[in-house]
């Protein structure tokens, strides 16, 4: 398995994600293609001690910055690191890439060189939400569409359903669709039309879910809108440092609390790991033809690391076989789509 | 100043929403009118020290609860805490009311009795959002309505401005529009032609902002579709108790945690009430004729406390008059809409 590592796109030195690729290596059957500049690559690499069968490189001076308007700036850079990267996947010399940069070039590029899976109508981007003893919500879609139709938030739910069956390895996935009550009178004109899809699919919907109901036990998969997905995330990112920031302060003010904030550095340190969703591996990029994981622009090697882990295993587990076949099972295939406009 | 409480629909015994009552009439000018069984309310009030002028019993056993579905609970129960409540308002005998149940009802019995604000299209329920150093982000709306059109994005944000300006003393506030993305180009549809129109009025519209700048000094007025904020806020609170409860369990592991959460005792509890928004009295409901707080099911004495301030504040400022003022002001009434449309 190989997997493609753009290297130039992120916001920290080459060397902090150089390390989270080769980390990666040490996994059995995992080797990596690095992108960016091959003699700052291979500089660096000397620090390393490595199989040097499983890394490769692969030289662009080109990058897409983060304030750039991605679908300008993908025609404009044909040499830059994410096309690179995805067309190494699209020709076959790697089986997905994982990009630290633009969200929206990462998005794009994917799409443009990998095309949709058959029946798939959008992709998603999957977000890996913690809850407690190291599980996760899939909180899907957090922004690779933005004003969903019935039919997408239908086939997120089903793509979150194998998500969580093939790589987490649950047994009938709890899925939720988010809205601002639980009642089945509540949501959009949207919602309300995916909710009467949903549950006369055999699939474990549990209908309705409020926003509190992703950090628990209630659902495995909560779907949505990439716009709603998207506020939400970064909402949860927010507070989450706010907290930490807060903590910092009120610390600072007294002696009692600062020698207690010593005795729990250990407790700090697991915390902001287990709130920080960067920790997760960065967010799958499902529906498409190929695999790509979406990580963030300050990510760390600990990030690249387990982008990369999360890519190998979508692979392994051949999540996309498994979707499509789903679809197709469920008939709410894009080809097929008609038959259920009866129901709303 | 006389502020209706609803002691009847909350979640709590009936002391505690008592308690929080009484804590207000020891404010200058506040007096309040206590609502449900007056024999139980009449018995609690024995263990309290208060100013009997400034404490009047109104008498009913009839509530809607949590789970009732407003519209319908609303036609059923005339004679509901929360119906009373916002009768004594109407006729003129309180100035707001505070209840701590069922958000629909509040809502559905405020709308009914009061009517909408002259030129408002919507009411919105502002909630407050703790940030750093005692300083708070206006959130509206967050589920008061569901599918917002631009006048009625638009009139929240006028509102949130009016609101933060009179009931907070901030000189002109910084305003944002909930978005996927800072750049004008991101949004749905009706967040772009709302971005359209709030740049043309002399509000200070820092445009799009995403889900963590709400946190932030950023802005201090953030304006979403009810449907969104209502999911952000649950999200907000969901994560907040998770942390809580990750601290919990990790403490519990070590003895040096012990030690050290017990030395920081007084910080835990600092921080859990600074992100507890539960903590800064409830949810204004602002666009009708006469103020509404809406507190949470399971409001303390202290929420209930800061929602009758909030409300004394609301009625005390002239936030009503305000917002009229300034919606012809600024030309935005629902009289005057028609004008705008040639803008997007």
């Amino acid at each position: 398995m190989i997997i493609a590592v753009d290297i130039l796109s992120g916001e920290k030195p080459a060397d902090v994600l150089i390390r989270g690729a080769i980390d990666a290596t040490k996994e059995k059957d995992i080797s990596v293609i690095l992108i960016g500049n091959s003699a700052i690559i291979e500089e660096k690499l000397k620090k390393f001690v490595y199989n040097k069968k499983k890394v490769e490189v692969v030289h662009t001076d080109e990058f897409i910055g983060m304030d750039e308007i991605p679908t300008k700036a993908i025609k404009e850079k044909p040499r830059s690191s994410v096309i690179i990267a995805a067309e190494l996947v699209k020709s076959g010399k790697a089986d997905a890439f994982v990009s630290p940069g633009n969200t929206g070039a990462s998005l794009t590029a994917a799409y443009i060189k990998f095309g949709r899976l058959k029946g798939v109508s959008r992709p998603a981007i999957l977000a890996h939400i913690p809850k407690g003893k190291d599980s996760f919500t899939a909180l899907l879609d957090v922004g690779a569409n933005i004003e969903s139709k019935p039919i997408n938030l239908v086939q997120f739910a089903v793509m979150g359903e194998v998500y969580a069956e093939t790589v987490w390895g649950i047994k009938k996935p709890k899925i939720g669709l988010l809205s601002n009550g639980s009642e089945e009178s509540k949501g959009t004109e949207i919602t309300r039309k995916s909710y009467k899809i949903l549950k006369r699919l055999p699939l474990n919907f549990v209908g309705y879910i409020e926003g509190r109901d992703i950090f628990t036990e209630n659902v495995d998969v909560a779907v949505c809108d990439g716009f709603v997905g998207n506020i939400l995330l970064k909402g949860i990112e927010g507070i989450g440092k706010l907290i930490f920031s807060f903590f910092k302060e009120e610390i600072r003010k007294y002696p009692f609390s600062q020698l207690g904030a010593l005795l729990m550095s250990g407790t700090f340190k697991t915390i902001r790991k287990k709130v920080d969703y960067a920790e997760y591996g960065g967010a799958p990029l499902i529906g498409l033809n190929k695999p790509c994981i979406i990580s963030h622009g300050s990510a760390s090697s600990k990030e690249i690391y387990n982008a990369i882990k999360v890519a190998a295993r979508i692979v392994n587990y051949k999540l996309n076989k498994n979707i499509v076949a789903r679809l197709r099972e469920y008939d709410v295939t894009k080809f097929n789509w008609f038959n259920w406009e009866r129901f709303f």
